[in-house]
């Protein structure tokens, strides 16, 4: 049985750079008991006045991109520049059997075995949304601990982008050069998202092909509206073989975030991805209860069926389902 | 003060084609009175047996790219050809007020005179959710009073697409021909849910320019990966003034149609439709019991301000208004 904490120790192990309080301290953010979710959400306010200091970057692309490789000598570049990572994952247990690279420690050996890096894998067994929840959570603590920049990886086939593009300051997209077929398995809307488009692995081979792609990406972001910030997408190449790319990489986001400063942009999205995390505890909350509910769970079902036939309309069924609701709560103590 | 029908009132006029109860019936639907939504809610359940046999088409565009002047000329060619239509609009009043297209009866003089079209403004002052799920239920009024092809128009800059693409079968996206940015001012994302895309006004000295933006939407269509029921989505243009290519239109759409009747993807759609729909009305009516608590009104004011100020952790004061909601369900009756 996991020992806990009491609050004032995770947070000066926390507060104090702890790896070991850390790990713990996410642990219990990712628990799913009610006890641990009030003791997490008491941590979480205790550490806000230390967040919000890092370089928060999400990085997304398919399976076999190379992403694992890329956050490796990115990592490590970084930690020679005097940085303090962290590496998290968001995504759902069922998107993470095909070759989880965080899971697969051995894939990343020089940065889980420096002590300026602090990598998390992504919690098992759950929910998107509660995953997504956890890891914004996770985020914080670990800037708490002191680390600057913090990676927030996502498979970029499921629905975990739009999380993590509202928690991150600048989201990049890792691609393949391919034959004109470039974003093939990409997820719809997942090119409007990015701040920057990386093709990876520029080497041997497949440097000329990379070169060539930039200009077809560049058309292709051409063809969305300029983001809110006004940055246009960059699209780079590199190779984490090589290395060649991998410090322009860091050039483009710093340019980025020193657009973004001084502009007002950096506070001003933070404010509304606050705002939208507050939403987002609403209506998980909300849903948690309802959809919790064994009757609700129960009723549900039927009326799935129902629906999906044709025989009942879905506006009466919903009706009558929170009725129902209502009627349970209010008998509640 | 208006009169309100019987339930057997309303059912047997909107199932006569009554156009008078039709439009009677849509206000029942549209009504904030809570004996309203009931009997808006037994209506639609009475006339669901006779829902379901229309084509459902969706249409946006941003404002300028003459929605009303098409619908008009694509609708007269669907009179011609013996069809029954009714075209709703789904927008919320906000936007609806630099050229509300179907507010603006005069432009769509022809169609508002023929007995066998039907036209009903966007519902003014409503919200963006509210609207979308009432359109649909008017949209199910429609079919159910013997409309066999329904046009649902959404100004493209708004929130309300996605709403559209999951009511209808077919979503048809309106753009103009441009110098290189023909996508400008289109919301991010609306062109991967377009089943096609028209380059609209082509006539005069625009025809040239929107032959040529043919390819250059074709090749941005091949960045995104095929849609789940195999169609490729198809660029064409037409000029609602020469009539030149609305012929085409039609042609594309019945031919989406057809493969989607034959492969099981129209029935496949709707039944995840539905699911959906009820889903949208269970987070609707929920959001609505929390949303309009006036306690927690005013409590969530508070807590934004506090969020936004980076104060209290959005966890704390999400799990502290739930807890408050609950507090106050259970004290009521």
């Amino acid at each position: 049985m996991r020992r806990r904490l009491t609050l004032a120790e995770y947070k000066k192990g926390v507060l104090s750079g702890d790896r070991v309080v850390l790990s713990q301290a996410i642990t219990l953010v990712e628990s799913k008991l009610e006890e641990d979710a009030e003791l997490a959400s008491q941590l979480v306010q205790e550490i806000l006045p230390s967040t919000g200091n890092s370089l928060r970057v999400g990085i997304t692309g398919v399976p076999g991109v190379g992403k694992s490789t890329f956050i490796e000598s990115f990592g490590n570049m970084l930690l020679e520049n005097g940085k303090k990572l962290a590496v998290l994952a968001v995504d759902p247990s069922s998107q993470r059997n095909k070759g989880s690279i965080l899971g697969d420690k051995t894939r990343m050996e020089t940065l889980a075995s420096n002590k300026k890096a602090f990598i998390r894998p992504s919690p098992a067994g759950n929910t998107l949304g509660g995953v997504a929840a956890k890891t914004r959570e996770a985020m914080l603590l670990c800037e708490a601990a002191g680390f600057d920049v913090i990676l927030i990886e996502t498979v970029g086939v499921g629905q975990s982008e739009t999380a993590v593009k509202g928690m991150v300051d600048f989201f990049l997209l890792l691609v393949l050069a391919g034959a004109g077929d470039e974003l093939q398995g990409i997820k719809k809307g997942i090119m409007e998202m990015a701040d920057g488009i990386l093709i990876h692995k520029a080497d041997g081979e497949n440097k000329s092909a990379a070169k060539k792609a930039i200009s077809s990406y560049k058309s292709a972001l051409h063809l969305f509206p300029p983001a809110a910030n006004g940055w246009y997408p960059q699209v780079l190449t590199a190779s984490s073989y090589t290395k060649e790319g991998i410090d322009e990489a860091w050039e483009m986001i710093m340019k980025f975030e020193s657009q973004a400063k001084t502009s007002g942009y950096k506070e001003e999205n933070r404010v509304s991805q606050r705002l939208n995390w507050l939403e987002e505890n609403l209506q998980t909350l909300l849903g948690n209860r309802f959809y919790g509910d064994p009757e609700i769970q129960k009723q549900l079902d039927k009326s799935k069926e129902q629906v999906a036939k044709g025989e009942v309309s879905p506006l009466v069924l919903a009706r009558e389902l929170i009725g129902l609701f209502f009627r349970n709560a209010n008998q509640l103590k």
